[in-house]
């Protein structure tokens, strides 16, 4: 099948558009530092959004960490939205700002009453060719918005 | 690799696990009646949560219609919490029932400027072996809680 045009709408982020690996680090005050292992990947299917379908490991073990799923547009030039689940219960919302290799979006989020109290995510991702940064602040369990995530992650060659 | 045992909190739906298609009808009172064919994961990693992941297609055309991605959780015994993510712009997040075979669940809505308003969901998911059917209404654009969707799955065999 022939991968369709990608919807014009998303012009400002077709660079994200791919399979990305890499790692990253995580710390909060609430936690012990970490570090991950990750793949983030941006899909279209010609409409007016990227899917974006984040999976991370342990830097060492292996094991399953986090996972996020969520969808980006650019309803108008300029203009970033991005709505993400997360599987410990939360569901984000928010508008942000986009331009050809950087995106700021930061998030409402609502969670479930099993969820842990996040109430705010910012994400700053910046990209250039092969080469895609991110970084993740929030505001949880009573702290300000506070650095939580940073990763570097480079495009993995589409699968043959 | 070898798949993880599935969380014990998730006893109840372990039924859902795996890949489905099939067939599915849709209407509301703002658009015409449609058709799709439907193929829906839940996966697990070993975590006390599955990843849903929704794809439809065109029932005659075969072109991408809807898709959404989203995480079930059954926090304690008989409750189960939702949080999905829509590329139209949408965050729903809720709380419901489940028993084995059985799962209801009634979404609050959070919209981006961009996307239709919509504020109420109910998923209604039955399964039995390899057939799942659900029945989907929502409060959308001024109208009241309103049947949207019904579709029947099977169980498609796991990949060789």
């Amino acid at each position: 099948m022939t991968a369709p045009a990608l919807h014009p709408d998303l012009a400002p982020v077709a660079g994200l558009v791919g399979t990305w690996s890499g790692t990253g680090t995580g710390s909060y005050p609430t936690i012990d530092d970490f570090a991950y292992v990750e793949e983030l990947t941006f899909t279209h299917v010609g409409k007016p959004f990227l899917a974006m379908v984040q999976r991370t490991r342990h830097a060492e073990a292996g094991t399953p960490m986090h996972q996020e799923m969520g969808y980006l547009r650019v309803p108008s030039p300029g203009v970033a939205e991005l709505v993400v689940a997360q599987p410990t219960g939360l569901a984000e919302l928010g508008v942000g700002t986009v331009e050809p290799g950087e995106l700021v979006v930061r998030t409402d989020v609502q969670a479930t009453p099993s969820a842990k109290e996040v109430s705010v995510v910012e994400r700053r991702f910046s990209w250039d060719g092969d080469e895609l940064r991110y970084e993740l602040a929030m505001t949880a369990v009573g702290h300000p918005l506070t650095f939580h995530l940073a990763a570097v992650l480079h495009r993995m060659p589409p699968p043959s």
